[in-house]
């Protein structure tokens, strides 16, 4: 049962660095790497479970601090992407909004003055009715982010922990040392899936079950029966959250009519992907109204950039935005991955704008060479160091990525450099990490 | 000390409503309003600290409830305002974004794929420098509205109070239900400043003074030496959180300088009021590090709307922008001022874009009968039964306020009504409230 609280968000483990002894609250001792910032408390410790909630508590505050704090001043140095940079790091879409969807935005600015919130009251009318849900299950947010912190804040405690997937999207566990809340993390199956009756088996004290499908960073459904059945076996009182930021990049089927049936599920929505509005802000939250009360309650009053709203309202005002995006993105990804493969790469077969390829050494080497060809790639997940992201960009992007990969990896980089790697800014939906 | 639960955000009374009996945790009774949802728990009750903690802990979940459900049900049936609508109930500036933030907006929505972190960050930046500040000591967030949600449950709790002005801007103490804290509401002097001297004997156990100056509803400033007083004076381990939404209309000295001088001091500002920015979404948290950490710990990782960041920087870098808005403001508010004095009504002298004006009778009354008119005038606080908040419109929009206000207060209304009421939903910065 017992785990060691997260460990700061590092990708490096923390062979190497000297371990640093702190005293915290409870006159219990906890040791931390100095460098990577990783918590070295061992998995199976023998502490009782209070004096792993005191430990905990300190740890993670200390732990959070410093997960803030470092990419704040990463933010004040980071000065942008290089002219010309190739950028498959975010997960965005290079595509961004759609043309309708640019008008409105385009046209609403003048009257940015205004509240306007009757828009945002539309949109979720739109999508409720496009959904058949009452419009009381729809809730709009500034993105998808915010509201899996509140939920984190409002579902899970001291008491209640939080279970997510090993490699799986960060955000909502980085809210954990907030709350004082234990997370727990499971590693995917052989597939890639989330391995339910594992996060079931590890977490009878859950509050709140996390499942991103696609997965963030695999790319890898998890099926509609897999969920179906955590919801079924949860302990009682818990939550599922489903994150199906990416399924519209999927042939995966969406568990909003488990929302419907008025089950413990929460599923969140963004604008962000296939709609390419990641920098316009607009998510959506379905839940049961209690649920979204929890949710909103934590923070989420605040009204909506009308930008975003107009937009992602003429976006699903497009019934051939979706498919089409989806093929193009399909095309695209497939194209790499077979070229990868024929080049004797291996990776993740994926279902979403991104996937995770295998770069057989450290992949932050890979990264940070690729940098200095003015390619931005994605991140490494401690679970998978030899991994990184790719996110699917413009076919003339990806052709850029596959020369740069090749210099890289056959060692052919000199003159290709570009004069040194500034700071840089890591974007996870938002969120930012050093590099 | 002890004080009843706030009372659910409700501007009219309870009375003519039958009590209700409610069970609650720790097998104590709590008596609410069935139809007002107002806690008719005396103010000072005998019940004992801990007793209070339980009574209070049930029934402000109960009351977060109803908050939060009512307006969603409101905004699924409102419609938005109609045709020709006066527009003055929301502190919104009718000028909107400025020429060149207008430019800058529009022109970032084709790159509204990107998360473009950077942008925000050059926008700290920007603000830094001209305040003089480091740069870590700047956040920038969708609107000011989220982090004074983030600020209450980063620093207040169930042993730490939330001290507030009555009347004032209620969104923080919103939030109150939510983190189980208690609410100190403390009525302001006779001059409408905050009474920081009240609010200290009134909350030994404070975890957040939250002083909005100029404040909402009343315009009336809280000075630099008060605020400094609170500061020198407050609980150790508390944070004075100063609201400077509306200082450019003012003659006021903010305090960033507390900040600078590393206190335990948060300012918020915005670019929704000055900067006729409110449906773009950009506000600022001016804080010490350890500060902003605890801030953003509690929701605020995810990424600016970047028609907002834009705009925002726009607007910061046109140095005639807050001086000729302010004389503009002071104009037409004062010239509204003059014409209710004329007329025999009187009003709260203010320094923002808006004011107090009594009415003499239960403002509700104006307020429905003004929306017949198709003039939207604020709301009323429950401190101030018979006054309503006017917010500064255009020279036309007043023209109108002023004649459709004749007709209500003299009864010559006949032939003017629009059909029916439509539901309305209230805007506070953002959050709404059912009519």
């Amino acid at each position: 049962m017992l785990q060691a609280a997260w460990n700061g968000g590092k990708q490096d483990g923390c062979s190497g660095h000297p371990p640093e002894r702190r005293r915290c609250e409870g006159d219990q001792t906890v040791v931390t790497c100095t460098k990577s910032g990783v918590n070295l408390m061992p998995s199976n410790s023998i502490f009782s479970r209070r004096s792993f909630m005191q430990i905990s508590a300190a740890a993670s505050a200390m732990a959070a601090f410093k997960i803030v704090h470092e990419p704040m001043a990463v933010r004040a140095a980071w000065q942008g992407y290089p002219s010309g940079a190739v950028r498959i790091d975010s997960n965005e879409n290079p595509l961004g909004p759609s043309a309708t969807a640019r008008e409105a935005a385009s046209a609403i600015v003048a009257d940015g003055g205004r509240y306007d919130d009757d828009l945002t009251g539309k949109l979720e009318a739109l999508v409720a009715g496009q959904y058949e849900l009452k419009p009381d299950y729809v809730h709009a947010y500034a993105g998808s982010s915010s509201p899996l912190s509140y939920a984190v804040f409002a579902l899970t405690s001291a008491k209640k922990s939080y279970v997510t997937a090993d490699p799986g999207y960060e955000l909502g566990m980085m809210a954990c040392p907030f709350s004082g809340t234990r997370v727990v993390k499971v590693p995917l199956t052989k597939t890639y899936a989330h391995d339910v009756k594992a996060m079931l088996a590890q977490a009878p004290d859950a509050g709140l079950f996390y499942v991103c499908t696609p997965n963030n960073p695999t790319g890898t459904m998890t099926s509609h029966s897999e969920i179906e059945y955590l919801v079924e076996h949860k302990p009682k009182g818990s939550v599922v959250m489903v994150d199906e930021a990416y399924i519209h990049f999927s042939d995966g089927t969406s568990v909003i009519d488990l929302v419907k049936a008025n089950k413990d599920v929460i599923v969140l929505l963004t604008f962000s992907k296939i709609y390419g509005m990641a920098g316009l802000r607009c998510g959506l939250v379905i839940a049961r109204p209690d649920l979204q009360t929890k949710i909103a309650g934590h923070g989420g009053w605040s009204a909506m950039p009308t930008t975003a709203v107009v937009a992602a309202t003429a976006s699903l005002q497009d019934a051939q935005l979706v498919p089409e995006r989806k093929r193009i993105n399909t095309e695209i990804r497939e194209q790499a991955c077979q070229w990868l493969a024929s080049n004797g790469y291996s990776y993740v077969p994926s279902q979403a704008n991104h996937f995770m390829m295998d770069v057989k050494r450290p992949a932050k080497e890979v990264i940070d060479a690729m940098q200095k060809q003015n390619v931005f790639i994605g991140r490494v997940w401690p679970a998978m160091p030899t991994s990184v992201r790719i996110s699917v960009g413009t076919p003339a992007e990806m052709e850029q990525f596959q020369a740069a990969f090749l210099r890289v990896m056959n060692g052919r980089t000199v003159g290709w450099s570009l004069p040194e790697a500034k700071p840089r800014r890591r974007n996870l939906d938002g969120f930012v990490l050093p590099a």
